[in-house]
């Protein structure tokens, strides 16, 4: 193990967020390991309350955390490290070789979920199951945050409707919470919806659409606007998007269509970074239909906000594409989502689930592996019931198999995931999908009498075999 | 190049944050080497308008940063996935032998800083002081956005003045926005004066101190609260801190007690993490000095904020250590820092610094390398002056070299960022201490007079020379 390195860049391999986690789940498994208590255990992920300026989540993050869970390894500087701290000798060796055997059962990617209910259900000995907690949670909060705000922009950008262009650009890797952040930024913000991104990386990794155009630098780097603009068009003359407010915004929507006709170069469009965006995306628009560019493009960007969105959007500014950074990236006006990860079930006497929960009173759990039962009419949702795991009720289940024996049995494509985010927006109710904060009621989420019933007994003190 | 894949872990080696850059930078720096235009530049990252919430900011991410700058390089399968979008082949093979040479001038990690301050100055060919834009804005906004956050809690802790006994112990790995996210925060917090991190990777590769308990799960896990403690106690005798909320703290409190009775173990605390927490603090103070345990100490946790802890320290709660997660590692009332990347000057002619700024309205940039000084009154800071890089000013110098041909010429120890950035909250004026948001005068920070004329000069329409 080297030193450790105030300096370091700080970036984990896969393997290596094995210690991505918080120090009591090590210590938790230490003692469960020499007490033997590896018994199967259930525990659910789940969001007690809905954050601020939210009233539903959309769920993401899912994949790649279980490709991370699959390939958790403790590696030699990992386990020196351990020893370091005086963990027992037998459990490092157990570490040296564990290997994460889990069944997973989740909501999909792109789905709409609400407070209470289990977005993973991880079933497994109790020690693997306790040792991915915190990753789970790392990677699934933050990116359902990301996925919802980049939905909650998809909605504005459509004006209360999925907007089908991908008129959202992510812009965000320069506010986004470091580099794993920026790389799961794209990625949901493409589940939502988003057409592009400009984070390269992530479009490589992830099958991204990578888009751009040129910054201010670019323009002052020359002696005039236009000369910018010719340069730009000669390099790049499928990519002539003009960045044009460097210093007069109209007069460089002017000067781009001047160099598009000294280069002979198409205008894909301009570029607005600042400024009354209402007001010279209508002027940009008149200069440029009148020039006969009618399909070049608008893009907006300079710190855009939701709300913000929406109030163009109604007022018609011509705007087609929004490039959107700090808000989304950081899914600013509510930062987190604080999902839990709680053990509902455990197997102290083989082959007997027992229901396991927590009666402190600000943060009581329900016990006992659950499914979620989706209702819907005339095309809307409208209300989800919380059963047991095992029960039959009306509606569609949302939690389906995703791991099995440790190995993924669910790979999405990001198609995939797509299209079921849109279908999920297309169906939310109308009162759930624009930016305001009034009362109205909340989406109804109930229990089933089953549940109900197991949640009282254990409250009363009960264990209660439940199944699983 | 493997194909692109949804359900990708998502984590760059450091090497891959080539990649983690704009579209646009990419663009720009193609365009730039077909034309030959890779004369030296200085770029600055300032902030251009302190965030919400927020009279200063403590700069943080430095370190990581200019880590990643020196080893990032551009690896075969980056390079063929430039190919694949077209960029041109004598840029891709100037890419593939691409090392960062530039000269870097920073603010140390741990400084106070201010709106309108150069955090860091970048010298270097043009090329690749644009390339590594994005990736310095993503780790040191968002590095600084958490420092200042964990600053702020320590000076709450503290009661206006830093906490010296390192009571705030960082527990946000599980609502982070990500692996990076997770490591960075803990090191940030640290810088601010955080005595631990629950983050055992973070506190492997960075040198801090591991610290956790037990989470109500593993409680739940034995038939009897009582039974855990006694169980975790002879397991880890010399980390015996119990979670005492799982069914009815007080009585847990008790059961702590009893168990450490019974196992002879040293009670060393107990962890608060819900229900009020000045009441159970108090009870709990009470009960464990009742049964002789007045070193057992008490630890808070359970979505604690800035605020609240605030007034349950003025409130005199008996609370030792301050276990914080959301609001400090998302910053979840701040969560963005918008740092932005700048041209100041370049030198199209050899030999002859010009300078360059940005005139649209909202955004103007002022021109040249610049340094920051800053003057302190009876060992309160109580003004900066802003001046050109070249000025003998009065006042305390912050930029400082930190990167002199593109190798690191500073490597601080964390004591020494520890040490400065306890110095420097010390010397804050108290009107800057408090969490509060009432309109008070700002810090004064204005501009040299050779600015303040070389601005006035630039707005003209001059191109000036510059020094640099």
């Amino acid at each position: 193990m080297g030193a450790p390195d105030p300096n370091d860049p700080g970036l984990l391999t896969p393997a290596e967020t094995s210690l991505l986690t918080d120090q009591y789940e090590l210590a938790m498994a230490a003692s469960y390991f020499g007490r033997e208590m590896n018994q199967p255990a259930v525990f659910e992920l789940f969001v007690r309350h809905l954050p601020a300026h939210r009233r539903w989540l959309m769920a993401a993050g899912l994949g790649p955390a279980l490709a991370l869970v699959e390939q958790m390894r403790f590696g030699p500087a990992e386990l020196e490290y351990l020893r370091s701290l005086h963990f027992p000798e037998p459990f490092i060796e157990y570490l040296a070789d564990l290997r994460v055997t889990c069944d997973v059962d989740a909501i999909p990617e792109g789905t709409v979920v609400f407070e209470g209910e289990p977005l993973v259900r991880v079933t497994g000995p109790r020690i693997e199951a306790q040792l991915i907690e915190t990753l789970l949670l790392n990677q699934i909060n933050f990116q359902t945050a990301i996925a919802t705000k980049a939905a909650r922009i998809v909605l504005a950008i459509g004006g209360g409707v999925p907007d089908p262009s991908g008129g959202l650009i992510d812009f965000s890797p320069r506010r986004d919470h470091g580099a794993d952040a920026a790389m799961k930024a794209a990625r949901a913000a493409a589940i939502a919806g988003a057409g592009g991104t400009s984070n390269v990386a992530a479009a490589m990794r992830y099958g991204l659409t990578p888009v751009g155009t040129m910054a201010h630098s670019y323009v002052m780097s020359f002696e005039h606007e236009e000369d910018a603009f010719k340069a730009f068009m000669e390099d790049f003359p499928q990519n002539a998007v003009m960045l044009v407010d460097t210093y007069d915004t109209l007069q460089g929507v002017r000067h781009a269509i001047s160099a598009a006709r000294a280069t002979g170069v198409h205008l894909r469009g301009v570029r607005l970074d600042s400024g009354d965006l209402d007001a010279l995306s209508r002027g940009a628009r008149a200069l440029l239909d009148e020039a006969g560019r009618r399909d070049a493009v608008i893009v907006a960007s300079g710190d855009l906000e939701e709300r913000q969105i929406a109030h163009l959007v109604s007022a018609g500014a011509p705007i087609d594409l929004w490039g959107v950074g700090t808000d989304l990236g950081t899914s600013r006006d509510s930062p987190a989502v604080g999902g839990v990860y709680k053990l509902v079930a455990d197997m102290p006497v083989p082959g007997h689930w027992r229901s396991a929960h927590k009666r402190s009173p600000a943060k009581a759990t329900r016990p006992g592996p659950k499914q979620v039962f989706r209702h819907t009419r005339n095309g809307r949702i409208c209300g989800d019931v919380v059963g047991l795991a095992d029960e039959s009720l009306e509606g569609r289940r949302l939690l389906a198999p995703a791991m099995r024996g440790g190995e993924r049995v669910i790979r999405e494509s990001l198609a995939d995931m797509r299209e079921r985010a849109a279908a999920e927006l297309s169906a939310l109710p109308e009162g759930l999908r624009a930016p305001r904060d009034e009362e109205i009621a909340p989406y109804p989420v109930t229990y089933s009498e089953r549940l109900e019933e197991l949640t009282r007994r254990a409250v009363a003190g009960e264990d209660i075999e439940v199944p699983a």
